[in-house]
């Protein structure tokens, strides 16, 4: 596949948050999804066989993978290069190559990982938007001026990100017809508060101008979604609110 | 206003020097002076009212500013954007904004400040320079290579920035007809010594091709002047000079 | 001269290496060959006088450099502007300028440095490949992920650098008509292994297209040279191989 701007980028996100985790490596999909240990977090990654230029996997298999390694390993394709990525198994070790100019091959023992109880609860969002990850961002590095913690807003015609302590106060606000906002669609208004370091790991590896796709409802864990590879596949990220002093 | 480049490169470089001052929001103008804690060198800020698209004080008043805080959220601003910069005094807070693809707003406590006895010495200046910042800049940069204190020298012709040690020498010299030297006038060739690190600051915010007009005489502080929003401001600096040692 | 970049380079590749040196200024050519102080490398660097525009040596002298003060000072010659390095000898100083939008003079102290016996061996090469820094480059980014020292493979078409170890392998090969392989011309296969840092360091200085011409052969150290100033000069460095652990 030459994809691998596709690779470098989420697995780059997800390792800022989770060490390692398996993945499915299924006939039809690659697939992910594990939380981070303080589990806090929830990564959840797919891409389809569709994504891929070739795809050839004869039986469905698990591959524990560290995170970081993979993240180093992959962060070394270029995205000018036309480069491919192979997932082989062979003496326990996911071998990857790249080629370019140059032909590069590397190898990773693979881990045997515990299986892990991940929540899925069944949560009812109440507020959905489309923003630029650029926006989010900014938003965030204005809120880790003042604290730890960025409260989320959602009402209607209104996207606010607002954080105050005795250092003072910061607040992004993106209405209707803002340039960062696709879309917003508010069946009630909702709000909660969550770690600004968290969510700066989420959108990282996304570029400014893509769009993440936010849900939201009041006092429940926010979702980020990012398209991948032109709809074949995604990216998404569940993360906890956090409780509030009073 | 959209004269947020200028209030950032201004902040940013004061705030090297000092650490909290009162600004005078006068009917006509923004004004700041103040000295850095070791007294060494005195920061002179001034904006007319004309540098501002809108400009609303109903009285003068003082307002307290931890300068870090506030750099750290006037660099928060794009240039890009058409931003905007609100000060609103209200329950002793300082209220800003930010207009561009988002609506950004941040708030900061006002600090009570005690009144400081400002030293403004009437100073016989006897040579005057107008240099680009770059020329400065890089002059300070070789100086850095041998230590921390560089002499000024202005004669007939030339400007000299040097400094000797154990470890070598570095020696800038602008002549007439260089480049970087827009305008040489000396009535007494003059020299004296002045930190380093000092003349960093006071330079870090300007341009490269951004002129600074140079104020010298034997012995005395330095000064350093920058012309703001097209001649509606000035940024003044003086440093005193380092007494050799014999 | 209007040489600095090669100056600058040079001085800055050897100055990673060697801490300080003498430098023969010949009538007709500057040299310097030197070690570092662990014995593993050698560094010989030669100029001759026609990459000078103007080359003025009366009688041969040796000047003892501190390469670490000497690349301070040619790091701060811009490459853009026209610059000059002189070398004169005078009250035991090293004296260097550079012209451009203004003029800048540094002076450096000389030291008297102890005769070094230089190893010289006569190696039997039995391999030669001219490939691009930036192929070395890449391969000693990747080779660093997974350990410390990298294997040289060279046999009939192909030209291998292969890192193993506990936490995975990597691997970068060249094949006859790669971008990257200018040239490849093996009499025998051989193959070593080697410092990565200290290869890092020796191919620090050279733009990616650059090309390095490598001569090697089993378990030898291995040599790197660079053409200077269209072909006015050379950089060679040879480094001695690591005994493997068995």
């Amino acid at each position: 596949m030459d994809n691998s701007k596709v690779w470098k980028d989420c697995i780059g996100s997800i390792s800022n948050l989770i060490e390692e985790a398996d993945f499915e490596i299924n006939t039809d999909s690659v697939e992910m999804k594990a939380m981070d240990p303080s589990h806090i977090a929830l990564a959840d990654f797919q891409l389809s066989s569709d994504a891929f230029e070739e795809y050839d996997v004869d039986k469905a298999r698990k591959l524990g993978i560290d995170l970081d390694e993979m993240d180093k390993v992959v962060s070394r394709a270029s995205n000018s290069d036309e480069s491919i990525i192979e997932f082989t198994e062979e003496d326990n070790r996911l071998r990857l190559e790249f080629k370019g100019t140059s032909t590069r091959r590397f190898s990773l023992p693979l881990l045997e990982l515990e299986e892990e109880e991940l929540p899925e609860p069944d949560l009812n969002f109440t507020a959905n938007a489309k923003i630029t990850a650029g926006a989010i961002k900014e938003g965030l590095k204005d809120a880790a001026l003042i604290g730890d913690n960025v409260r989320f807003e959602l009402s209607q015609g209104k996207f606010l990100m607002r954080i105050e302590s005795d250092t003072g106060s910061a607040e992004m606000e993106l209405a209707e017809g803002d340039e960062d906002l696709e879309e917003l669609s508010v069946e009630e208004p909702s709000q909660a508060m969550y770690n600004i370091s968290y969510l700066e790991d989420m959108v990282k590896a996304a570029g400014s101008k893509d769009i993440v796709e936010i849900r939201h409802g009041k006092d429940l864990p926010i979702e980020f979604v990012f398209n991948l590879a032109d709809g074949k596949g995604r990216l998404r990220f569940l993360l906890a609110p956090r409780v509030e002093a009073e």
